[in-house]
């Protein structure tokens, strides 16, 4: 049977589903793509989810691949490392990399909709307001929530529908199916910091920043109209949390306490902090993604928290590796199926687990001078030997050929490695004479 | 307001929403039980859930504190120890204590029924063939699928309606709600050994029988009747498993191998092999158990694998554990709910992992020369040290003042201890001479 004549659906027109539709008509498939809302082209963004995302490496390679990475460096913008704001408003900035790498700052809509338009261009048929209500994983079949008596018939189906996808609702209830949702403490809340006057950036705009500040932390990424999209990660319960932060006097003096730099900045921030919805973070974790002819995918197999930048970037990576096994095995859907969840469950497995730990490094450490020591020294061991001491930050973010997998085994051993340096007395005065090459080798 | 114009719904009339039932009545609240299946004192029993059950100290005392002890004793047939037979039918009993510690099987429907009818007795309603399709969390309301119209309102609602709980399906979908299900690779068979000649046991009546083969195993408990229900723990995948059983042939020539002492006195074993469903195994953990009125209890809250043979007795336990901290908190429910899931969640969670270990105990090392000798080196530390040094075994077993969370800790400790005992050279042979005292005195 050739690709033209085998019918796919997708679940979800995310950034992931979207994506995926690309690269499967691009291998000929003939592609439906079902999304419940409304077209975000011609309708507002739902408000309260994340309006910005750090696309890195492994994200655009995939798109590199299927020619989209220049249209969407267009209006990414590059960060070139972290600033990092203590208490008073002292800054100290720390590069990504010494080869000047970078994440970027990119739009969720925009990208969406670059990916939408473009799926559409190669022939992806995409139907918006189709909530699926049944997933029927014995026939791969669809049914819609507006049209309950009519079943959709497909080769395949492709569930990219997100942290609470439908399509796993239904393998979930299916004999012998692995399954987690695992909530952490934390939630988190969108605020904005507006452009100066003049539209200008009030901040450094090719940076990421970061107020750590032990038991949660604020962050922002610069948006192309000169705005900081800024996200407060803070417990739910305890003092302070989201609990305590009741009412806006509590809310503008808690700012002006620990965010001094911004917080007169923000004219906003009362309405905003209590308009706006507060996040859950959630990960999700499941087993098997195959079942006959329905696979998940992104977020609908691994949901992962945000805190290593990873979500969208793994999602696509996804699709990347999917497409490679369909070439490996020629289009023969029952060998790559079982290939895809096999080759990509250990990877997801490691992102989310890193995803978490980034998060304590993030908020805990990031201004501490031990975490700065070993960053230094880490940097150094790079600088010297640059292919065989890799940060972990940087195998994931800026390495598309190392597997998640790889990374989190290769940065456990760091680890391991790095506490043995920092428990060298007196270090902080003596590292730069230390044997650097005996550290690397000991990484074999 | 008083116990009895308060009405709670109990959903699930099974072991533990019954014996609830019975200890609800006792304290005045109006009780109203809702089971989806028809009432099986006149029905057959579903074939191939498990028929019997071992019942060990804390379901006893969870009985004998609503008086129904010694009614239950009547048909529970005294299992003292483990009797092991290897590939050639050789023998090895292990009794549980030596202080004549038992537990007992007994019929699952058989206590069931019991339970039930002693729960009508105290002036419970039992609803029979209601299937909740609705359990609203926030108005305390229940809805059954043969009447979708109305609505059922409650001032409490308890879930004990097993590991695939309607009540925390609900849950599961409300925000920031941890939940997993973890099934093993294994999964299991009833089959029947009869009685013989004469209705006679065909082996030791008053034992648990295990034939322990590292990566399987089959148990058999005694039935009143004189047959023993076998359970056959098996892996689903691989050499040999389930789906290398595929013919009778094949199943009869593996019990021959396998099971040599009683493959020849099971004649029906070709026909029950393919008759009788194969289940599968599960682990369900979640958190909260509480939302709004509403709570999770036994198999609901914490489903386990059925290797400590606690699955019943923990959920008896729940029981006994609510009405004991309704006493303590003079019915006060607001008070009642999240200290009952505060406290009883990390025992849940211990016995859950404590039920995974004891697989891996039964069917690898039960056989094994340097378990026995471990056993026997344990059992004369608790005749010398009687209330110092228990074996987990019977921490978890017979002693029903010790929560699972300290039996679980005290374990570890135990473990540690006895794996540096075990590596003393020659221990095999100078054991008894070992300063058991200072064993002991490492457990403080």
């Amino acid at each position: 049977m050739s690709n033209f004549s085998r019918h796919i659906a997708i679940v979800g027109a995310g950034l992931v589903g979207s994506l995926l539709a690309i690269y499967l008509r691009k291998r000929g498939y003939r592609i439906s793509v079902f999304e419940r809302r409304p077209d975000m082209r011609s309708n507002r963004l739902d408000s309260g989810r994340s309006i910005n995302l750090a696309l890195s490496n492994r994200g655009i390679r995939a798109l590199h691949e299927v020619g989209l990475e220049d249209l969407l460096r267009q209006n990414a913008i590059p960060m070139h490392g972290r600033m990092m704001h203590d208490v008073r408003g002292q800054l100290t900035y720390q590069p990504y990399g010494t080869d000047g790498q970078y994440i970027n700052s990119v739009s969720r809509s925009g990208l969406n909709k670059v990916l939408m338009t473009e799926a559409e261009r190669q022939g992806a048929q995409l139907h918006f307001e189709h909530r699926c209500s049944q997933v029927d994983l014995n026939n791969t079949t669809l049914t819609f929530q507006h049209d309950p008596t009519h079943t959709h018939a497909f080769d395949y189906i492709i569930g990219a529908d997100g942290a609470f996808s439908a399509a796993r609702g239904m393998m979930q209830f299916s004999d012998r199916y692995d399954f987690s949702q695992d909530y952490i403490e934390h939630g988190y809340k969108e605020l904005t910091l507006p452009a100066g006057d003049g539209h200008v950036f009030q901040m450094e705009k090719n940076a990421l920043h970061i107020w750590p500040r032990e038991r949660y932390m604020l962050i922002a990424l610069p948006n192309p109209d000169a705005t900081f999209t800024c996200t407060l990660f803070f417990p739910f319960e305890g003092d302070p949390s989201f609990a305590t932060l009741a009412t806006p006097q509590a809310v503008s003096e808690f700012f002006k306490n620990q965010f001094a730099d911004i917080a007169d900045r923000m004219p906003h921030l009362q309405d905003e902090f209590f308009a706006n919805p507060t996040g859950s973070l959630v990960t999700m974790r499941c087993y098997p993604w195959v079942r006959n002819r329905t696979l998940l995918i992104g977020d609908a197999a691994h949901a992962i928290v945000p805190f290593f930048g990873q979500g969208m970037n793994a999602g696509f990576e996804d699709c990347r590796v999917l497409n490679d096994l369909l070439t490996q095995y020629s289009d023969r859907w029952e060998d790559v199926l079982p290939a895809f969840q096999q080759l990509r469950k250990p990877d997801a497995d490691a992102i989310a687990q890193l995803a978490l730990d980034n998060f304590v490094e993030m908020r805990d450490l990031v201004a501490d001078a031990d975490f700065l020591l070993r960053k230094k020294i880490e940097a150094r061991l790079h600088q010297l030997y640059p292919s065989q001491w890799i940060p972990l930050y940087s195998m994931v973010t800026f390495h598309d050929n190392i597997r998640y997998s790889d990374a989190y085994a290769i940065g456990q051993r760091q680890k391991k490695i790095m506490d043995r340096v920092m428990a060298t007395p007196g270090i902080a005065q003596t590292w730069e004479s230390v044997n650097f090459e005996s550290i690397v080798n000991q990484l074999n």
